[in-house]
């Protein structure tokens, strides 16, 4: 069996990060407090634009406490929402990831089962909306 | 300009309801607190069956409580994650439905944004992954 | 309330088509037995070469019997599968018109009912499967 | 080159089930008439509640005259369907679970192709009637 | 028939924007040479700090040259991949912007009906890869 | 750890193909300028008219050149569109493959970036489109 080939860029390496690359992963390293710069940002760095735009722009919705300021979501809810997205999209690295960050805040196996469980139950019903093509008629017109 | 259709089923109405769907509908009304049956279970009554599995399963998931049972997020959290599925999968019955539940259950505009904004920062990252094919590498093999 | 805005393109008119829009225009008509030409084909009509590419294809996949041919499925299942790739794409146009196809083949309310819950369960336990990144363990390797 | 990992959480043997869990497995063993459970159920297993919900549901939809009753469409076209959305929402683990399936129900290669050729046309014609944002134009008001 | 509801929160209008807030729709109107602020970034400016890092990300890859820096790509393919993108989610709103968009920046109708075919042949080919879980057999691995 | 399975179906071998099944694999090797037969065309070999029908819409769209035709865009914004789809369908066959063209056709990493971000940024807007069901205001009716 043919084996799952690997990303369509050569991750950058840690130590071959230099000036605004290896701040970033420094920075990554610092706020996620984590070893290793994950496989994700490796791959964002082959352009250091868009690394630091994604990383500044994560680091403030999802590390808002890093920067001083507080989010209005507890860290918890905030990565149940990440999983929910990427369970969604079907997205395998962000479920591992994702389901890493929430086991990591706290939640048990069990709950992990009623997250996937609401996640599933609701797209049976987006499922059944799209296909009725049901109008919307509970939220009254702003 | 034309306008949006209408459902591709007629849907039932609360008065012509008999029997089971009267039943299911009743419940619907005592479980959510609500005066009228949204359109969502009207077009789904047009199948008794699928009616009574699509409701029997929601409430279990949704409203544990009304079952004597608990769950093990807290009912906004819920509503929450029916949103992300909701807005990443565009369904716009669902979305104006899981927005009402999420107000009705506390959540200010201001913090509606949060929850928008870390839906949309992952579909981004979900992206980037999905477009780099990138490898996973947090989670450790179970 | 704000109306939902027409299409991005201005439609052919049907009296406007002349040449091969007009011959395609005409076969569609033939080929369903129907007596206007739906809004898809008329958007597809502003580039005549993509017009005649779809419509070729569609009527070779969809109306095999129509070139001689003989599909190995039958019509309503070949609808079906179109409304099922439909609901699940949330493509609102598809629905309506793949709704309509079933209804005419025969399937009654009720029997649609059973096509939707099948989508809809197939989207919980695919959101699940997703959702916990499960290995793929039935069919044999190839 | 890297492989892919397992699943995110660990699954139950089933050796180790016990109690309702246990009971469920021997259900799916004998209503599929398989000899092993398979992954996406012993990754269910890690929350029982939600592995009764989600068993008892597919079971209600997918196997009716296990419960006595009867469905309006045929199995293969059940399967054909879990197969259509599977491939629609690209779930690796569906795929190939319901490509098996439909195999086992007597679809041959050829025929699997013409399924995968109807679903590949109409996401075509979903983007572009989404591309388009084309008005439903075909079923007539409810 | 109904109408389509109108958004799920009350769109900010460009004469109570204050702050911060009045500064930023100065700057989408400006930088993009418009009149009036879309309703997306009414919608997104219920929460200030959410429009800011949203707009801050848009204008630094769509529009660098307003930044002093210079894209890779030209205005017209970003655009073009940005409707491939929302074609493909079948975002009715981004559609409709990014079409406004391509056809400001000089594409016909002609030539939009040929990315219109190229997003659909390609929706077709993923659609068949994912069908048969065709394993990557192109890009040597990296 | 467990291995990636190998694609639903047998892939027909080069050497086994014969008649049009070999001629049509002859033209994409031709066309293409490639040695080998794509995975992806021989899996959709195990059905020969739906190879051809495949293969003779992706030549007209995507090699017109091959056919005496020109097209309205270029190759390299062409590869560009269907790898922006295939990244948003999360479809990693297509990933692999367009990433491939897109490098042969001249893209360097940097701006590959580029891209991504693009692919990336418009995914946020679509969530947040839809998460607010923002209604469309761009492009007048047509």
């Amino acid at each position: 069996m043919p084996e799952r080939p690997a990303a369509t860029v050569r991750l950058v390496e840690e130590s071959e990060a230099t000036g605004r690359v290896a701040a970033i992963f420094a920075d990554i390293r610092a706020t996620k407090g984590i070893d290793a710069v994950p496989n994700f940002w490796r791959a964002l760095a082959t352009s250091a634009d868009h690394l630091e735009l994604m990383w500044s722009r994560l680091k403030a919705i999802m590390h808002p406490e890093a920067e001083g300021r507080t989010g209005r979501l507890d860290p918890l809810t905030r990565e149940i929402i990440a999983l929910a997205v990427s369970a969604t999209n079907g997205c395998a690295y962000c479920v591992n990831s994702h389901t890493a960050a929430v086991l990591r805040l706290g939640l048990d196996v069990e709950a992990l089962g009623e997250v996937m469980a609401i996640i599933a139950l609701f797209h049976s019903t987006n499922a059944i909306a799209e296909g009725y093509q049901v109008v919307p008629d509970i939220l009254p017109p702003t």
